[in-house]
């Protein structure tokens, strides 16, 4: 029924992209959960506890950009998607299930760092930026394919320019997720270093697409 | 006041999706409340801790699903669903009940599978998918029933499709809560099937309803 | 500047509304944190367990039915509410906060049913309602006065017959909060028959008003 | 693309809006978190045991006011901003991230306050509104100067007016940061009298801006 009209074919879009903000929005506040109030000690000063926190704030850091960054993408690619499909909905559910689960993998992070099982810690952490990228690149894959749920109106060159972009994600937390069994801060640095750089204004081709 | 203009009785409906969207998608991302954070111990591996959790994660994997599932399903009634009553609210209002325990039916799962009262344990998770299906199937009735709230343009064939389809929710969630007290086992593996079952694309017939 | 057009006024409330539902959403998703999985016991059955849980049921279910019928009156409201105003803010931010305060006064009830400090416990539970009920009589008079915020054609009967039946709100919860130091088990069942009564379809003339 | 249309710029800017209100509402739904039960003790009276949670209930006005206030102005801004670029995005994701910290930064307080620490406590607490205050002036920066993501028809006098009034934000809770160090009390109190002040209608000048 919805195919059959323009207009409610956009409300079908609206109410996935209200889902996903939702579930975008409380797995980013979420995270907050994950930084613990330090019990109170008459021997320890809470300036040290709180310094002595680091890890937990350094993954909150790193997990809050990855979410929002996320978000941004997300939040890109369906200015161009104007239809669902059953194969989006569930495509679309998978993503949101990998950023569900960041604020497992944050916590994780935050209580292994420095301590025996931080690799293991850390490639569980990179790992689910992996799952999450890959899905993201079969969600755009599966839109953009012969504009199956794009406007027709959808510039083929910014498309590919998209298709080609997404490609990295997945290789470089490939990177992350490998570096982290040979060396953690070195990991760790380079999803400081991916954030960072997801943050950072697009190129001039970039921001003409946008 | 506002059954008297399209609009408003639009917009109507149009709240009620944005907090039901808001209630499944909180209900959702709770879910991941339920993966616990293993504590340190130098004696055990965390890649052998972490594995040892496996049934939260197929409990969080489950419950995802079919929290999904019902969303999409939700959302699919809301394309026909044009106006809202009393009752309306009310059944939503339940449904939504319904949605909202499931966090607490999968961290009980979670706790207590391969552990005595597993089976209780599993009863109370499918018992809950039974409650929430026939809720599900209470609201369609409801606004289906002589068009009660749907557009006059609807097409009796395709709700009638619809509500032969949501008949079978309830009825396979019976099977699961009655498989429980025998084999626990048998009872997730078969709620592991319908949700692979619901997520696969719908049949032919179906596709062409949406 | 809003002020100067229907349409941005209409967006003004637009906003207002959808920052409401995600605080009602959320209040009533996180009331499932109320509900403790039992701790596994070799001694104690898990059903005999859950059972013992029931104050934790109970409460849950009033506060549900609670907040989705201040849900679902805050949205009548605003089908008549058509602008904003600073007061306005503040009056429903007032509302929102005593509504994010009932998942802990409902932890505090299920805590204590049935053990010293019971009444204590009801009375800050029926306490909350009190307040809730006045800061949504308050925003109603504030809009409603003179038609301050309301659209220029809403029937003055509907408003003034909403504006009586509101008022017995904070009367109803106030003989709740009274009886809970005399007699709790009273003044609990008030509440369910509240809830009850609040969730039944409203008397014919209220259903033409909506 | 959706540089191209006014509609789609619009979308745009409703959906940075839409993912906003979820995280503050998000945010200042989760402040309940930080109420706790009082364990049941038989020495101790209920009543008597939460009137000594003060702490905790001071920290939780606070916090609830000065975020509501907070999505007050973010809602006036955007009845002005009517596009967004990147660092739109950038900037207000890093607003919003000072906003989900102040679920902790509650927590931290209601814990120390009373206690050793508490210097840091309120410090820790005022520093987040100072770097909240900070992101929202750089925010509005971004969009106001030479309008670049304003609608063309916005009054410069009203934009030069809101610029000098949020410019005091900043600097009134770099003196709570301040005093903190000095008297927690005063800090405090100058706290509350910055809710009380921001929730007073604003002054017929600005009436007329809204």
């Amino acid at each position: 029924m919805v195919a059959e009209s323009g207009s409610a074919g956009d409300k079908e879009t609206g109410r996935v992209e209200a889902f996903s903000d939702g579930v975008f929005a409380i797995a980013i506040t979420l995270l907050v959960l994950d930084l613990k109030i330090p019990s109170a000690s008459p021997s320890a000063r809470l300036a040290d506890q709180l310094a002595k926190q680091w890890p937990a704030y350094l993954a909150f850091l790193i997990s809050f950009s990855f979410i929002g960054i996320m978000w941004i993408n997300h939040h890109r690619l369906f200015t161009y998607i104007r239809r669902t499909d059953h194969a989006l909905l569930i495509l679309n559910g998978s993503l949101l299930m990998g950023v569900t689960v960041v604020p497992f993998t944050t916590a994780l992070l935050a209580a292994y760092l420095g301590h025996p099982g931080q690799d293991v810690a850390a490639m569980v952490y990179s790992g689910t930026y992996v799952v999450i990228a890959v899905f993201f690149n079969l969600l755009w894959h599966h839109a953009a394919t012969g504009k199956r749920l794009l406007g027709r109106s959808a510039d083929m060159a910014e498309i590919a320019a998209l298709t080609k972009q997404y490609l990295f994600g997945p290789l470089l937390y490939l990177v992350c997720f490998g570096l982290a069994r040979l060396n953690v801060t070195a990991s760790l640095l380079l999803n400081v270093a991916l954030a960072i750089f997801f943050a950072l204004p697009p190129k001039p081709a970039a921001v003409r697409e946008r």
